[in-house]
């Protein structure tokens, strides 16, 4: 069985943006009742986590923590006509994920007990940002 | 064909731990010649990579290196109430990886010569960890 | 449905090398219209990443970025028996891909405009690296 869709997210500029729920309704209405989901981003300045869902300040922290890792208008970057911000998306994108992989149990992401779903805008201006689940089982 | 199992891994705090010998098993009982095997761990405080899995020193070498690129107790992060080594522990998680793809041949993973699976464990404290492994073939 | 087939790129040394062509030539000669790929390098001192492909400065950003984060010769590292740079390569590729997902529309890669598939090499001396693309579909 194999089935995928795709939808598309609206940034506000850099941060992230939890799509748990987008990517668990695609997996519900599938219908298989196990399988593994995979969760795509087409794009290589913004990429997906899962991170810990409870207390905002965990992903305010991942934020505060990488852009000093890959700092905008470090000069070890020379590609730089769209911006001191985008080698910076690049790397972020890199040094996380372009994809995640969700086990599914009764047509339900088994996620634990703390983990979400984000898409990390790594641009400073808004984007539109396209991802695909496809789920195999 | 589709399989999958899960089992919890009780770590000893902050460290590797190898897991490459209960993924194999569950390949082989799953009985498919050929397929895709992921690793998945439900937590985002402790991580999976692939690893050289000759000289234990490529490991410790590993942790030191991560204790400094994201040191406990860093004044960059606020989100502290569960510790000095919590906020590294999730960042250490993105930095690396909450699922392997691991292809598998003659119900064997096929690694590379020195490639382990290990679970990392990223709190000073032990924990129960619980890890899935689904086998498409 | 499932394909796997496998090859072998060889390297210059450190830097990174596009292989989309292979990867999009074993999905199509696979001939399933939808699903999803996998690709798997069978090292851990070579990863894989999804990379901005139209300007060639973002890869040689990308290697002055992680030369700097990831210093050859760091004191950090104990494990200097096979050189300088085989820690480094070892911790770049835990901070990178072992394998990377990606979906299959048409029997094409559903890449996004500017993603290219890039093995990374991190030795800085040359070597044969085994890479596999298994299909689900």
């Amino acid at each position: 069985m194999f089935h995928s869709e795709s939808f598309t997210v609206t940034t506000r500029g850099r941060g992230t943006i939890e799509i748990t729920a987008e990517v668990a309704r695609i997996v519900q209405a599938a219908g298989a009742p196990r399988g593994l989901c995979n969760v795509f981003v087409h794009h290589t300045s913004a990429s997906l986590i899962l991170c810990e869902n409870a207390d905002p300040s965990v992903r305010s922290d991942l934020e505060r923590y990488f852009a000093r890792l890959v700092a905008d208008g470090d000069p070890v970057f020379r590609h730089t006509a769209e911006g001191s911000d985008d080698m910076p998306a690049h790397v972020r994108s890199i040094l996380t994920s372009n994809s995640l992989s969700i086990p599914v149990v009764n047509s339900r992401l088994d996620l634990g007990t703390w983990q979400g779903v984000y898409l990390w805008e790594h641009r400073t201006d808004p984007h539109r940002r396209r991802v695909t689940v496809s789920l195999v089982g």
